[in-house]
């Protein structure tokens, strides 16, 4: 998509170009979702995956604004570790007949895709800080602690009756 | 690999096949860290990643170890999740020359791989109580224990003076 990491000679190269891994992975995600939406059955699930939605569209808005603060375009990069994440997710859905089984698998799913942001936006704000760029790592800490509060969410869900029922 | 997602019809078999999914992760894990040591330029972090190896041999081992608890053959499935992590940890580091940068991008794509396997961690140990399995659990325990120990260490480094170094 026109950077390639051969062109990373800093780490502000390397910055902007995990800010469009991860600005693409946001725009997966926010494809995926609605999939995800449909298949809950657990109406908390199903309501938490829509409110995770409108909050990544949020956080493709916040992205921009950080391309924005940093002068540099807004563009994804190929990221193939979102693409694999999301892969196994569809994958692993796509053949469960149980529906309180497939509830328990979509919450593992939509956890490791949180993982997948956390790290992310944690690297990108340390790197931020370090080149000066405290303003974008405001920015991207919202982002952050949207993604570790869905984290949240999701685990006390996957430790509450949604498994339990799975499990009899 | 035998093992398809179809065959998924309870919470059980939904655990079995996610422990073969960590237990072909952290095979290609094994694989993928000799590559992150030969690359890394920082002496603690060569060290960390050699460290890290170790540990990995040891988790395989114990997710043997449950697989035998639990009564099913130690083997993995295909995981496109940690293929697509690896698969982006080695375009990422393949073409940066700047010794600092590439530490900077090895320790942001080895915390990628932690938070992978802290998420199918969490999740199969969860699994593992509502199946009745505290003792799967309690090995699966020590497995998250240490790859949190080890995100936690290379945040220490991502927020360190390898970094500020890429960044001056």
């Amino acid at each position: 998509m026109g950077f390639f990491s051969k062109d990373i000679k800093t780490l502000d190269d390397l910055f902007v170009h995990t800010l469009r891994d991860i600005y693409y992975a946001e725009k997966q995600i926010e494809k995926a979702l609605p999939q995800m939406v449909d298949k809950a059955t657990n109406a908390s699930l199903k309501a938490g995956f829509e409110k995770h939605l409108q909050e990544t569209k949020g956080h493709i808005e916040r992205l921009e604004e950080v391309f924005e603060m940093h002068g540099v375009q807004a563009k994804g990069v190929d990221c193939p570790a979102i693409d694999g994440i999301l892969e196994e997710a569809n994958d692993i859905s796509g053949d469960i007949d149980d529906k309180q089984v497939l509830d328990a698998a979509l919450i593992a799913s939509a956890q490791a895709v949180e993982h997948y942001e956390i790290t992310r936006y944690g690297t990108l704000m340390a790197w931020a800080k370090q080149l000066g760029r405290t303003d974008c790592a405001a920015v991207l800490a919202k982002n952050l602690k949207e993604e570790e509060a869905t984290d949240k969410k999701l685990t006390e869900m996957a430790e509450s009756n949604i498994n339990i029922q799975a499990a009899e």
